[in-house]
């Protein structure tokens, strides 16, 4: 059987989490009525330190919704190169908010101080003028690096410096915590709104939690309903998420695999393959092969990566991934790359 | 306890559709591999008649990707000044689609061929030009109005004389095919795409369909990741959906309450109760008091409704109202207007 | 030679303003350096009895600003259904500013405070709430009607009671000051920004004064260099513009003329026309003919109009008529008419 | 008297650009009457040899009309990071067209075909698509570079590679043109579309040309019209516009000024100053002062110029400066530096 690496969306929820989806209390969220998805809220907001929390259906509704409230339109947007945000959310920027994404090449993952200064755009009759700071952690696409929360409150300090908001993208946020061992509500202590999702590492099989000051929430339950993510009986598939959060601890287990899976990739000939942060684990094939010829071999070999660039793939573990899998897709893979 | 009457959106998910959900088989949807909102999307597409389907998290969501994927920006969509796309989805079609309303006043719900010809604009240098019909049915704000296909389909084929595509928010599609005994697919046999809740009288916890041909249901799965509505095991949600279709034949006991309901406060002196066709029921209190008061009154005394006008109440009955719960409210009413 | 009645955007500026033009002294007026448009625009706030005033190229350019300035994006317009910024300016209010129309039928031409109390929306988790109320004045497509300042400032009032700003699009305000006999400053006393166009019955070649307070002017003057109006050595056309306050009185004339011309056509067997207030005549075919055959008619034989409905053709008097023109059209349409 | 070097849009109109603007034959270009207008834009299209060419108020609105009509709403563009539609256009690709800039660093002031591949986004459910390459020549924030045809042929090969249009923003395009000795036919051949200013170097008062071919320059004309940029008799601006051809050879004056103003400056202790490449001089005042005390310093010495970066500060040559206002201009910043 496939040993399936694309990502950590895959996994499947378990059987306490399905239990918890049929025997959920809900009621009508638009109403603000679904007494799971409120205490999910509650939950989120205090894992988080944060006064509020919203359920919203996606990473990228809670993204979106972040950058829209934050901003007014024709701000720019400071961000690195590299984040979600920018890269893969169709544009929702420019799109929903009409603001100008302004970026930085943030080789450790996030803004240093200086480049945010850099970036900052003062308003005048010619210029838009920067209206929010978004952060990523952990970063997805630089290889899932954990972000310590130093260089997270130093970025906002520096944006707060022009009254800039800070919204973080931690759609891994919990990797990020367990990797460094820092309380989630230290890592989040200097942003004003931080999006984590429950789905990916944590398992549950829908939605992400958006956190912040009480009005903020206020106006991005507003701004959800724009984009359509005002569900009905929510907590059906908010129950399942409140269990997502004992699944936090287990996230070292996932990074122990990752580090174990990079390590044999990268004992492989003709592979090159960084260490790993967290769950996110990037093979170069360099002049082995595209990623492309790669990613196909490995799929029929019974290993299931991803194409994240020309010579590029991605391997995630996850909930559904354990050590003997990652010793088997060592094996699969070694024997692709000997028949290539 | 109260009998609430506020919408057919608070329904409670039954014992099967929690089981459904415990038992989902799931996959992540955003590569399209959960099967049951594979299967899902299958039922949903044979019941209207199309090629395919796409579930969306919200009726907004789905209505607003339609307007999006059939408009270029800076288009106009002709509708009913008391259409839902228009009035309470915070104003997504110029937010989202950067498209402007041009209403009409169809006060059979539809608007006539004539109006239709008569509200298009012609491209231009100094005009929109028309770019989208939308149609409702059931009509929610004008009382639950069932629409007969013939209207349907001649608004159709006045929009299609002009090269406009139909969209037809058909959230309560299934309470009109019900209440005039006609098949969905002859009811949106000629439209170009159609939107149904699995939630509202179907009871569904979460989720709608919209439904059209391939082309548009690819171009609109990509504006539901966009909008942030791209769900991973979506599955879990999909099951209940799938077990909804089951309840079409109900809603025949939900006209037949509302029926009940209209007569019985009809008959109540100072209130004033049009028949309705389907599950809603709108009370005027005219000289009796403002919406405000007798729905506060009427809560008091455990019924819920809801303000629609500075003196019209809306009871919509569901799932979770059975006949003597209509016969309490009646009483209950009845003894909130006598202390009025 | 034809007489071109189309519009009253065809005059030919005046040799003094050609004069003006050569003589002009200009700067760099996106410095704020240019002294004929600094002039220009403290003569236009005087005129008005606003703190301040910007010149932008166009009506429409001043109109687009007006919203997108008064408003948030995704809130709701007030305004008359046969507005120009509704009808005339390609969508602009949902492509500029993201905003949707609310559109009343104001048949005095401005909407009364019961029209506006009744369109008003207020913001909700479900509503995006009125963000601006738009009157105009003459009303171009209803005729050229001319509003007393007292419909004006009730409107004005019955928005201010909900907060709402209001903007007037005066494009031919001196026209309907002058068929009034109403100071300008008083027609726009009640409002918070008005538009009115130099070119048209003015006879400036090119330009339109915004007026407001300093702040909605300061911010009015970024929008215009987004929208891509910040002209440089303006002074240049806006010199002839300062001249036009002398057609001021003049309008008078055009407006004698307008009534002549109406009386003459409307004593032709087979025309409709109702009694002009400004400059604006309309002429109805009815069975006559379509107004494009009517409109094609005329042009062969020497008098230009314009179609402004199936069987409405609009004739518009400026300051390049006089009254000969006017006899001479009147001979020539009886013999259009008694030929077809 | 002040030296004013701010830059070279504050050029004051000649006497026979006043005399032409007096004299000209002017109709409503709304309606397409206007002959100078016609005539102006035939000479433009002429000039760069496109099919066709529109008159526009300003190089901005030039500029975003272009990026409108070659882009779907959602789509990215490549530019380089310091181009002017990215930095100093207020966000509008995101305002007016909601589309993403994807900025890259254009070294040699024009992104390679190896940056356009490497930007170029393939349109996916994930990802927006890449929709537009803009270029700029010269290219103002990198120093009035100018760039030979070839990089700018390779540009817009790379793109068509991938089917995309391919802008100029040739604000400054015969400076590029002069300093390369290029006729500017073959300076834009591979492109799509192009924008040169007639103000600027050319010392016309107002307005810009964008052209393309015929259907790009009709649906140009109507996005014109909603950015508010239609005006009316525009001839007398368009007048002098069609001298400003005339200047275009003199502009190898204003970049031997910018040669000999470079070398002077050059030569003072404590300023470091590029090469020009055309009538842009850039002056880094690194440890001597930062730019406002140094921009601030030399305006009350009697020499205007910009305030362009922390440390740089921008001189402009135009058609108002000579070369003894140039020795001039030298003597006194060498004043102001023995003072700082």
């Amino acid at each position: 059987m496939a040993i399936d690496l694309r990502s950590d969306t895959v996994t499947q929820p378990s059987e306490r989490m399905r239990t918890a989806a049929a025997e959920a209390a809900v009621g009508d969220d638009v109403y603000g009525e679904d007494p799971t998805v409120n205490d999910l809220e509650a939950a989120a907001a205090d894992r988080v330190g944060t006064e509020d929390a919203l359920y919203v259906p996606t990473g990228t509704m809670g993204n979106q919704i972040a950058a829209r409230v934050h901003t007014d339109r024709g701000q720019e947007v400071v961000l690195d190169r590299e984040a979600h945000i920018y890269q893969w959310e169709l544009a929702g920027l420019a799109q929903l908010s009409g603001v100008q994404p302004r970026t930085v090449d943030a080789d450790d993952a996030v803004p240093t101080p200086e480049q945010i200064h850099g970036a900052y755009v003062k308003e005048s009759l010619h210029r838009p003028g920067t209206g929010l700071v978004t952060l990523e952690n952990t970063h997805n696409a630089r290889g899932g690096v954990a972000v310590p929360p130093e260089p997270i409150s130093a970025a906002a300090e520096a944006a707060h410096d022009h009254d800039l908001p800070v919204h973080l993208d931690g759609a891994r946020l919990f990797n990020a915590c367990v990797a460094l061992d820092v309380d989630p509500a230290r890592m989040v202590r200097d942003v004003d709104s931080v999006l984590f999702c429950l789905s990916k590492g944590l398992g549950a099989p829908v939605g992400s939690m958006l956190a912040g000051d009480a009005k903020f929430i206020a106006a991005a339950r507003r701004i959800r309903k724009l984009f359509g993510g005002g569900m009905r009986q929510a907590g059906l598939v908010a129950a399942p998420g409140l269990l997502a959060f004992e699944n936090v601890e287990r996230l070292a287990t996932d990074h122990d695999n990752a580090a174990r899976l990079a390590a044999g990739l990268g004992a492989i000939d003709g592979l090159r393959v960084p260490e790993p942060d967290t769950n996110i684990v990037r093979v170069y094939t360099d002049d082995l092969a595209d990623a492309e010829t790669f990613v196909e071999a490995c799929e029929a070999a019974g290993v299931r990566g991803g194409v994240h660039g020309p010579h590029l793939t991605r391997f995630c573990t996850h909930l559904d991934v354990d050590r003997d899998d990652v010793e088997t897709a060592i094996d699969r893979v070694a024997g692709v790359v000997a028949s290539l």
